[in-house]
C-alpha cells in the first residue's frame, strides 16, 4: 500500500500517517519526493484495509500494491488448472470445449432433441437452465427440479455432462444430484454466501463474470470459491454492460488473453448473451477462440422462434452444425498454428 | 410493441411478421411510413417476449412501449405509497426520514454509542450490517445473529426502529425477528428468489439500486417485491457504477425526481456508498434532499478512524451532529417553501 | 511514480528496471515488501512517460503519483480563483451566477425576447449558440455570425454580459468580438489545438466536461488553457455518459465539491443538458447550488414548443421566473447558513 | 417516430399532440392500446425533430423510428463501398489491410527504419501521426509539417501509401499534400466543422469511433462526411470507455459484424490503442479480423521502449513480423474458410 500525502502536508501529518500505519502492526516508509512525501507500507500479507488511513489530514489518496484475489492469480500459482469433468478436460493445453444447449428446459421432448442434436454437431458438453433469472416477475421462471431430470436424461441419453444455474443455496442439493458443472451466473457473482457453499463442494463450479463486474472483481469472487477449497473453477466473459445498447451487452474479448496472463484459471466465452443477437454469435465465438478462451457456451435450440426465453440469440439445428463446422476448422488451423 | 421493418423489407416478410403476431394471441397493425413499414402489435397486457419476432426477415429493431413493471408504476397507481414504521412515516407529505448508523455492527458498546449518538442528533432509524457482503473473502465478513441482537437492543435503548441487510432467504426468519426494516443491498437487487420470499412477507423493505441497474431494472425488481403481495417498499439510491473513478460510485441524484414521477414508491439517497468519502457526504446528503428524496441514509460510527469496514466514508458523532443541525435548517426552510 | 514487480520477478529484473528509471534522469528506490518489490521513482518535476517501463519483464504495474495537472490544482495554488466579467464574480466569496438563454440564436427577437426575459428573472449572463454542434448533418446547424451580433445586441439592451461556444479556432476573431465569455463544449474538451489558442486570449472562458472524461482528465485540459497564460477558466459540470438512458446524461453533482477540493478554480453545473428533461432542470439546478456550485447555467427559450433546438430542456418564461424565485430564496437561506 | 401517451392521458392530450404533429406538416396516426394510446408519425423524410412534442402533456415518451444517417446505411444502399488507395483496395470482398507504423513521427531516421520494417513484414499502408493529441499539454506534442515530410519520403521509399492524423481544418491543406488517407481521430469524430471540410475533399477518410460514441452516433458522423460528397470512409473502431480499467479502453469487437450489416462502409480495428498492453495485440487483431473486420491498425516501432509516445502498446520488428506471419497464415485460411 503508498499513501499518497499532499504537497502542502505537513510534517506533523506525516508523522500521524505513520503512527497509523504502525499501529496496524505494519511499517512505513516515508518516500520524499520533490513535490509531494508518499509513505510505503510495508510487511502486509495481502489486502490491507484502508479506512482508518485514508481520511487523515493531509492524506490525498491510498494506492493498494496488493490485490483482493491471492490463490486465483498466476503471480502466485504459474500452474494452469485444468478442469476435468465427465471425460472433458478444460484449460490449457486441451483443446477448446463446447458447450451448447438451449436457454431454458421447456419439455422432455425439447431437452432430447437439443441434445442430440448438440452432440451430434460435435458439442462436449449440454446447457439448460432449470432455474432462471427475469428482470421482470412476470416472465417464464423455469420448470425447477422436472427441468433438472430433464437436463440430466438428456445428457445420460446424448452421453454429454451436463450443466446448469444454480441460483440460491438451497438449489445446490438438488442441483448437485442433477449435473456435473454448477453454474453461478452474472447477477450472482457477488452472492457472496452461494459463493461459499460452492466453494465447500468438490465439484466443477463456472463462474460468470458480472455484468459490471471489474477483472479484479471477477477475480476476487472466484478467490471465494478457490478458497473454501473448491479449486475448479471455469470462469466466463459473457459481456459487460456499457453505455452501447445496439448489442445487448458489450462482449469484453481482451480480458481472454488478460485473464489468461493474470490467472491460472480456464476462461471461456458466452456470446449468446452477449451480443443477443443471433447473427453475431458464430462469429463472435469464432473471435473468442482465436482470442485464446479455452472454449465457448452457445445457446442452441431446435425451434428458436419458439423459445421460451432468448429466442433471438439461439442458433437453431442448422445453424449451429455449420458454425460446428467452422470451429472444427478453425480449432485444426489453430492447433497447426502453434 | 412496434416492430420496424427494413426499408428493403418484401410484403411478404411483412406478412410473416403480422401472422407471428397473431399467433400468439395479438393484433398487428401495419403503419407504412414513407421509407420504411412498421407494426404496431395491440392487445397485449403487459410486456410481450418479443424472442419470436426479432430475428425474423426483414426485421430491423422491436421496440417496447410497455414496461416490464406496472404495479410500482404511477402511471397505474397514482397515489404516493407512505411507508410506516414504528411511528415514523416514509413518502410524500411527510418530513423526510433520516436513516443512520455504522456500516457493520461491532460490539454491543459500538452499537449502543452509535444509537444514542443518532438519536441525539435527531435520526429516525438506526442501521447497522449484521450479514455484509464483501468483495474479496479475506475482509471482515459481519457478526451475524449476534449482531442482529445487539442493533435490536440498541434500537429498543434510544426508542429507535431499525434496518439491517439480508443477504439470502434462509437469514430472513432471523432478520425478521429483529429489524423493523429489511433491507435489500445493490447486489441482491436481481436475486429475484429472494425479491419474492421478501414479497411474501409484511415487513417493509429497503430495496437498494443495483449498481449497474437502469431506471427500468429497477423498478422491475420493485415489482417482484409489490406483485406477491408486499407493497411497502422504499427505493434507495446509492451511485451507480460509471467510467469515473475519482468517487466510488457516481451517484444519479436525477432518478429522485424521475422516480418521484415514475412511481408511486418512495425513494431515498446513500451518499455514504456512493461517493465513499467522507467530506462529500454531508453536501451531498443536503443535495439530495433538494433534489426531493423522502429520505437520506448516513454512515455514522462513533469512532470511524477505527471502524471495521468502511470507515472513511463515516461520519463521526461530531460531524453527524453539525449535519443534522444543517439538515433541520434546511428542511424547515423546504417546508416553508412549500 | 511507484513500478510494482510480479511477485516471481527475478533480482536481474529489478534491476533492469532501476537502470531503465536511471537512464531517463530520475532515481529509483527499490521498496521490497513481504510479497513483492515495488520500485519508486523519485526526483521527477510532474507526470512522467511511463512507455519504456510499463512493458518491462517483470513489471505488473505503473502507478502514477504525479498527475497530468499542476497549475489548477489547489494543491499547488490554493488560493480560489475569482472570475470577473462585467461586473459579475464567479467563483469562492461570491453569490452564485446564473447564466439563461436559449440554446440556438435563431433571430434578433428571440434573442431579445430572451435577454428581457432571464434579465427581468434576475439572471446575471444570457447565453445564446451560434455554432451549434449537432449530432447528424441534417439538422440546424446554427446562424454562425449574424447569430453572434443578435446576441451581442440582445446583451447590450439588457445589459447583461454574454456567452457563447467557440467550435473552432477559424471562429476565434469574430467570437472574440461580440462575446463576453468563450464556451468551449463538451465534445471539444479535448480539442487541444482549440483550448492552446484560448490560452493565448485574455478572456474568460466556460469549459464544458467531455460527456466521457474523468476529473483527472477534465483538470487536465483546463491545464492546457492556463498553461498558456489565461487563468480565467470556469469549470462545467454538464452529464457524463453512462448505461442510464432514462436521462440524457447523468449529472455528476458529487464533482462539485471534489472539483472543490482539488481545483481553485470555480465550477458551475448545466442541469439542462445533463437532464434533457425540462420538469427536472429546476430540483437540479437548486441541488446543484446546495452542492456548491459557483453557478448554474440554465436553458429558457421564450417559447419553447418551437425552439430549433433542445425544446424539451427549456424552461419557458414562467417556469425560469419561478426557478429564479426559489433560487433567490435558496441563495438567501444557504447565505444564513454560513 | 412514435408518441407514447401516459395510461392516463385524456383524449383532449391525444388530440392536442395530434394537432402539434399535423403542424410540422406530418400525418398523426393515433394506436390504440389496450393500456395506452399510442401515436405513430408519418410522412416524414428522415429524422424529425421531437423537441416541440416530448413535453407535451400527456406524453410519456418519443421513439425514433427513422435513424439520425441514411447515406451511411446499407439498407439505403446495399452495395459495399470499397476505399481504393494507392493500389490497396480497402472493403467486402478483398483482403484485408494491414495499416502499421509508429504512433508518432520523431525523425527521418525513425521513419524510414519502420517503413521499412514493416513493408518487408508484409504491411500495406503506413501510419504514423505528426499532429498529436495528447490529454496534457506537457507531453510530446509532434513534429507538425516537418514530420509530415518524413512520412511522405518515408512512404515513398518503402512504397507504401501513408495515413496520418488530421486535427484541425488549418492542417488540411498541408495534410493533403503529404497523406494518402485522412485520421480523424475519436477526440474529433464529433467535431463536426472538420468532418464537413473533409466531406469536401476527394481523398480517402479513416473515422475513429469517438471513446464513448454508441454505433448510431458513429455512423451518423461518417455521414456528415459522406453527405458532404466524399464517399471515401472507412470506419474504425479503437475501443470505448467503460468502468474497466485493466485495458486502457474496452475494445468493442461486436461492432464490426454489426456495422457490417449496418453500412455498406468499410470497417477496420485498432487492436493498439484499444487495449494499450503489447502482449494483447497480436491475438487481439487476430481476433478482429475473423470477426470480420476490413483490416486491422496497428503501433510498430523499431524501438518502443525509446518511443516519445505510447511505447508500452507498440510492436517492435520481431514482434510485428512473428504477426504478420501469423495473420498470413489465418488470412490463407480463412480464405479457403469462404
Amino acid at each position: 500500500m503508498l499513501i499518497v500525502m499532499h504537497h502542502s502536508a505537513t510534517a506533523e501529518q506525516i508523522r500521524t500517517v505513520q503512527e497509523a500505519v504502525q499501529a496496524m502492526g505494519l511499517r512505513a516508509e516515508p518516500i520524499p519526493g520533490s513535490e509531494r512525501t508518499a509513505i510505503g507500507v510495508l510487511g502486509n500479507q495481502g489486502y490491507v484495509d484502508d479506512s482508518g488511513i485514508r481520511e487523515l489530514p493531509g492524506v490525498r489518496e491510498v494506492i493498494h500494491v496488493s490485490k483482493p484475489y491471492k490463490m486465483v492469480s498466476r503471480d502466485f500459482h504459474p500452474v494452469s488448472t485444468v478442469v476435468e469433468v465427465g471425460g472433458v478436460s478444460i484449460g490449457d493445453g486441451h483443446s477448446p470445449v463446447i458447450i451448447a444447449g438451449p436457454c431454458s428446459i421447456e419439455s422432455e421432448a425439447q431437452m432430447l432433441a437439443s441434445a442430440h442434436l448438440v452432440k451430434a454437431a460435435g458439442a462436449h458438453i449440454l446447457r439448460g437452465g432449470a432455474f432462471k433469472p427475469r428482470t421482470g416477475p412476470h416472465s417464464f421462471q423455469g420448470l425447477g427440479v422436472e427441468g433438472l431430470k430433464m437436463l440430466r436424461t438428456a445428457g445420460d441419453e446424448a452421453k454429454l455432462p451436463v450443466i446448469t444455474e444454480v441460483m440460491r443455496i438451497e438449489q445446490l442439493d438438488a442441483v448437485c444430484r442433477y449435473a456435473d458443472i454448477l453454474q453461478i451466473g452474472a447477477r450472482n457473482m457477488q452472492n457472496f454466501d452461494l459463493l461459499k457453499e460452492v466453494g465447500k463442494l468438490r465439484r466443477p463450479v463456472l463462474l460468470k463474470r458480472g455484468m459490471s463486474a471489474t477483472i479484479e472483481e471477477f477475480l476476487a469472487a472466484a478467490e471465494y470459491i478457490v478458497a473454501e477449497g473448491n479449486g475448479e473453477v471455469i470462469l466466463c466473459e459473457r459481456g459487460i454492460r456499457t453505455f452501447e445498447s445496439a448489442t445487448r451487452n458489450t462482449l469484453d474479448l481482451s480480458v481472454v488473453p488478460l485473464i489468461r496472463e493474470m490467472s491460472h484459471l480456464p476462461i471461456i466465452v458466452d456470446p449468446s448473451h452477449a451480443t443477443g443477437k443471433r447473427p453475431l454469435v458464430p462469429v463472435m465465438a469464432k473471435a473468442a477462440l482465436v482470442a485464446g478462451a479455452h472454449g465457448v457456451m452457445i445457446e442452441v435450440h431446435p425451434d428458436p422462434d419458439k423459445a421460451l426465453c432468448d429466442g433471438a440469440q439461439s442458433l437453431n439445428g442448422e445453424g449451429f452444425e455449420a458454425l460446428m463446422t467452422d470451429i472444427r476448422r478453425l480449432l485444426k488451423f489453430l492447433e497447426i498454428e502453434k
